[in-house]
């Protein structure tokens, strides 16, 4: 890692790097989910964005930096919001885990081998149906009722833009709004105007590459493109001494309401939620680009942490198997109670 | 990218890098699983190397380098390799697409919408069962037959290990292995006394990273680890005037007996076979550790190319539904006639 000088703010880069194909169809779409939703007596709407963003290296693609995330923070998290009556934008990965689907992947538990053949028919067999039955019947019950749109995105440029695009076709809903922003975001990426055109040939040394900082759109995400969401970031750490510091810098140097910290090697039992002691965002926040994530000077006292784990006899592999307890329904339960009194404030 | 002189021979990459968890354990499965097949009168089998490799940034690894491949090719091929009869050694990326259940990915055409649920049963609906039922009865068979093995990497080192022991219990197979090395490499890599331990901080500006060279196994493979095989490698290229020169500049170098190349926005519907024109292998060729990509001098007589292409009327997805023809049929045709033309030159 070296020093440098090349830093965009957010403002620079929407205007430097072009976006991408399919943009407006996306936010078009998006755009058409949160109006019915907003037509409908005081139903909530949120934005789970899920998995990593792609860095590419070269126009045409052949090598690209990438984040580790499945997507299984987001795509479970997904299920429990749906199952709480939210309307969700499920804004992914390409290729990341999916709701309802994640329970049945090709690796772990390949959807092939729940199926026998009888006479010409296929079916799954009795011993998968007591598991598969529920999740097939959520599924079908979000596509009925439309209460899913899933759309995806690869690049770091590409989610970028549509994180900006969806925010602003969801300004309206207000506080009926939630961003749960759960996807592993690089840090890095490299300018169009640094890229290579064509694959980079090999075969004379070393790779030297330089990248520049992603801007960080929180910043203007909270205190303009979204005045009144409730908007919950989160910080991966693996060092556990680093997550609260960081995680209450970014509530000061943002000033949205809740950080959701975890370590990487125990995120699927353990995380901790991080916010002002009034559950409020700070406003009147200023920008300093490139700055180094460290808070301005603010009394501890100001901030409080609650700790959320799987007790040990329900801890397990986290897929959601035979009837075991995940993470994300006790992540969810807490948002939702959060974010309706977040609501109830601005009545009252 | 930068000149740079730290290059890794194959010898001091695999005595300065560690070997990762696991690797025993799946050699010596690999190695049961030949010498059951090497057992079977005439049997023949094929390692598949399929997906893309990870250059982890960091020990405990949050960022990493990657190569865009779904391993749509390897998952493919592999399927009409156990339909010519062949025992498989499927050496894929984790997640990556795997043989039969990659005709119904998570997004493009997820497997809940084949389903449906009547008094309590499921099962797959009728305008799906026609297109499932194939798939299911070959995935069925492979499993009674116990004719695929799938083996999981994620890292270019745990790819490197890998491909190193399984091409050692391969060898007494002789002239009835193949390898088919359709796994896209990375070229570059961070060696363990250059990668951070814990998550790269960012805030601190741009980051640079310098990566060392992969060493070319190729060579070692063909010249020294199976003296016998079939082998068979892959280029990708995103300039097609790239395609032939540097195949003929890998079989110069390498010795081996293909190379398959394909162009990036192509290669659904159009490859072309480089090999010497008596199908042969050429011994003594020597290391050039990190030399460019050049070719000795040689007759460009020495060399042909066959290009195989789907018709236009049948160029389509390249997902195989609907009884659509998939490139990857005649790749392994012309590779099964060439294999055992290899085999029988030596009976003769």
């Amino acid at each position: 890692m070296s020093l440098g000088s090349s830093v965009f703010s957010t403002e620079s880069y929407f205007h430097t790097q072009k976006p991408p194909d399919g943009l407006d169809i996306k936010t078009a779409r998006m755009g058409e989910f949160v109006e019915h939703w907003r037509g409908v007596q005081g139903n909530k709407v949120v934005l789970v964005t899920s998995g990593g963003t792609t860095v590419p290296l070269e126009a045409n693609t052949v090598r690209f930096l990438d984040n580790f995330s499945a997507g299984t923070r987001g795509a479970t998290s997904a299920e429990y919001f749906l199952s709480a009556g939210y309307a969700v934008i499920f804004l992914h990965r390409q290729h990341s885990l999916r709701p309802f689907s994640r329970h049945y992947s090709h690796s772990l538990n390949p959807f092939l081998d729940l199926l026998s053949e009888s006479s010409g028919t296929i079916a799954v067999s009795p011993e998968h149906t007591a598991k598969l039955l529920p999740i097939l019947r959520a599924y079908h019950a979000a596509q009925v009722k439309g209460t899913l749109l899933s759309i995806e995105f690869q690049t770091v440029n590409e989610y970028l833009w549509l994180l900006k695009g969806v925010t602003g076709v969801m300004a309206p809903l207000g506080r009926r709004g939630m961003f749960y922003l759960a996807a592993a975001v690089s840090d890095f990426f490299l300018p169009e105007d640094k890229m290579a055109e064509h694959k980079i040939q090999s075969g004379h040394g070393t790779l030297s590459l330089e990248m520049d900082q992603v801007p960080k759109v929180l910043r203007p995400l909270v205190q303009e493109w979204t005045p009144e969401g409730y908007i919950v970031s989160f910080k991966l750490e693996t060092e556990e001494r680093f997550l609260i510091p960081k995680a209450r810098a970014a509530l000061s140097r943002y000033g949205h309401q809740l950080v959701i910290g975890n370590d990487l090697h125990r995120r699927k039992y353990e995380v901790v939620f991080v916010e002002r002691t009034d559950g409020r965002r700070k406003t009147g926040v200023e920008d300093i680009p490139g700055g180094a994530e460290t808070p301005p000077l603010e009394d501890a006292n100001e901030f409080k942490e609650t700790w959320l784990r799987l007790a040990d006899l329900t801890r397990r592999t986290g897929n959601g198997a035979d009837g075991e307890v995940e993470i994300e329904e006790l992540i969810v339960n807490e948002l939702v109670n959060r974010h309706d009194r977040w609501i109830a404030d601005a009545e009252s």
